[in-house]
């Protein structure tokens, strides 16, 4: 029998992050061939559907969209906590990262993407190490990703486009898997960060997303010493450098952007670069706190990241919208300066439009890819409910997730991953990682 | 047969909160009686116990202790969100609470206490009406609990302890509650604030605490205004003020205390008086973030409290835990100002002393009440786990939980709760609160 819908999601209030109207409750979703068909209201006058999951009175919503993190640093959570950052790069970090190989990164990976079906992420923008095998694990487990390895040398006299990783990394991510899996892989080029190399480093990669219409990643601001030092060194903030040199000219995506200046903020309005927040990591390593209403007054598009999870430590992004709003409110004395819809907003659309996804993912909307969330109604950190929205945001966290879809499959429900074998990922982290690290 | 223990705990680490050895990797706690009888590593010779809870590698610790809440505020849960403080309180929350009544109080304690108990506390030091009934309540449920009604007047003229509610309510729980059920239940008396009330009240409950030997609970400097308005009052802070009226002479538990100033630590320290540090709730209500490292320094037991759900939204510890540390890192600017052993420290042993719990509760010790919580091992935030204090503070939340003890009765399991009917509570306030309230 030919069913109209694949899934019909049923008996739900849905958070459609459509302005028009935000929120429908008591509505269904039909899915079919990985596309939203019917969004509405009541219930469906058909059930013709291979599968109809009745949610009870729950929400549904976008999945929720990670626009920075290191997915494998799954590897390293917990590993170097309340260290000052240059101890945490330099004694911590950077010696466990040279000893990774593709098999630790690709089972970080695993770890790191089941944490994130499991707790409602359905699209990242990831950048780290041996990527084009990390997107092999992409295709299989079926999350969406925009996948990039940053460039970085310390070296310009011995640096070499031809036997540098992330450069090779990055062409065959763009030759070999850009727009694969159904557009659900992305090739995006990344910078690592200004600090991290120089300007004919950053022309070199401006031009590459240029050539092929790619999103450009960035570390920009994170810190004020990496700011201030910036500023020292080329009399520009880190954003009016990258900015001379064109890095902006395309897509960008700036991660944490703690120190911007309100004329970083009014350059990146008038390129419609788009920014990652990342609340979490910032105060975990004491880089302080972006002003993202600033930002949205200048009309600069924000959405939210965990960062990787040795600087968080978990994959939740409801956390990040929870402390996005409520950071805010404390830093301007102000409870209404930003709101639970707001943090929805960076979490879903935003980030759809900071992966140049807009018009693809973010909404629940008719003919956009079928990326869902079904958060549990019963839970009682949720009930009562009266708004569906001050309930994820204030109320849930990733726990709360029962059901994650990505592009019209479930990956994720009640417990089960369809696509990953999390006891085999940990044996394998077990038996390799950690005697090959640690 | 007479068993060795009623309980025995195996396999697991745990985080003991005694200094000399805060943390025992693979170990085991038998439970007799309510009691601690043994906290060992390795396993126990003998598996003579009624109840033996293999925790698969999971994380043993102290139940966890919300030393300042309004349990039945969960009926009101996210009501009121991104409203400003002065509306919120005299146009949604003060209109509301007029129409409460015993039935609506204690149906919302039991919606507070299910979610406290699934997400890891074991005791509360709540301050809210009925509390009388509320006590029974308690004692039903198996919750270890601090009571109080804070006394507020606005009309001196016509105000009178006999007729007053909050007033006969304290002295019901002094007489029929105190150290009932085993002492789970405790009697104490509240100011409800400087600014709602005036020097005599505080003097009569202050020395209604020295005549009872009671904790006195008191919200303190929560907002900006306040503060200042109790200077421009009284040419004294509201610490001061109220330490003038001799209200710290007894043991003191003050809520949020966000404006404080240094030379109010320093009486604070003097007089031995706790303060109850409520992060989320701060920055939801644009309050501010209160110097919890400064108390420290002066020598101020600070301990952790999740405040009402109206202004959270949940009664969620481990989200306490985390922000409380994060905020700090970002206020100094210092990833190490403040660490994850410090954060278990504020929600179970500062708890208990803040509550005059010291060697009763708050620690796993040989001798002190069985309030013990299990964090499940497995969950994927949680792993690897290099160190479980880490995993516990920047890696868990409250659906981690997979037990919860109080004097040595498992209350939740696994998603069973022992003694509440959740079901039932729902109906309840479906049917009745819901009517009578909004």
């Amino acid at each position: 029998m030919d069913h109209i819908f694949d899934t019909l999601f049923t008996n739900a209030d849905i958070i459609t992050v459509c302005d028009e109207m935000p929120v429908i409750k008591g509505g269904y979703i039909g899915v079919k061939d990985g596309i939203i068909k019917v969004v509405s209201e009541g219930t469906p006058k058909s059930h013709s559907a291979k599968e109809v999951v009745d949610c009870h009175g729950g929400i549904l919503m976008p999945g929720l969209i990670n626009t920075h993190t290191h997915t494998a640093m799954s590897l390293m959570r917990g590993y170097a906590d309340d260290y000052a950052l240059q101890e945490w790069l330099h004694e911590k970090i950077f010696p466990l990262e040279a000893k990774l190989d593709a098999r630790c990164v690709t089972l970080g990976a695993k770890l790191g993407f089941a944490e994130m079906l499991r707790s409602g992420t359905t699209s990242i923008s990831d950048m780290y190490f041996f990527q084009p095998q990390v997107a092999s694990i992409v295709e299989e487990v079926g999350i969406r990703a925009s996948l990039s390895n940053g460039l970085m040398s310390f070296d310009k006299a011995n640096f070499s486009y031809e036997t540098d990783r992330a450069t090779q990394e990055t062409l065959e991510l763009i030759n070999s898997w850009h727009k694969m899996a159904n557009d659900r892989i992305r090739a995006d080029v990344s910078i690592h960060a200004e600090y991290t190399s120089y300007p004919s480093i950053w022309r070199y990669v401006a031009k590459l997303a240029k050539d092929h219409d790619l999103t450009l990643h960035v570390h920009v601001s994170e810190t004020k010493r990496e700011h201030e030092e910036c500023v020292k060194k080329y009399g520009l903030t880190p954003v009016q450098v990258l900015d001379r040199e064109g890095v902006f000219d395309n897509n960008a995506l700036l991660a944490h952007c703690v120190w911007l200046t309100e004329s970083d903020m009014a350059v990146l309005a008038e390129r419609k670069a788009n920014v990652a927040h990342n609340p979490v990591s910032n105060l975990k390593l004491a880089s302080g706190i972006a002003d993202i209403v600033a930002m949205k007054r200048f009309g600069v598009n924000v959405s939210l990241g965990t960062d990787g999870a040795c600087s968080n430590n978990t994959y939740d992004m409801f956390e990040e919208m929870k402390l996005s709003v409520l950071l805010q409110k404390a830093k301007y004395s102000s409870a209404t300066v930003l709101t639970a819809y707001d943090a929805i907003k960076m979490a879903t659309v935003n980030g759809a439009k900071a992966q140049g996804r807009y018009g693809q993912v973010g909404q629940i909307k008719k003919g956009l890819a079928a990326d869902i969330i079904l958060i549990i109604g019963e839970a009682l950190n949720l009930y009562p409910n009266f708004d569906p929205i001050s309930a994820v945001v204030y109320g849930a966290n990733g726990k709360d997730v029962a059901l994650t879809m990505v592009d019209g499959k479930i990956l994720y429900r009640d417990g089960e991953f369809m696509t990953i074998d999390t006891e085999a990922v940990k044996h394998g982290i077990a038996e390799y990682v950690m005697k090959k690290l640690f």
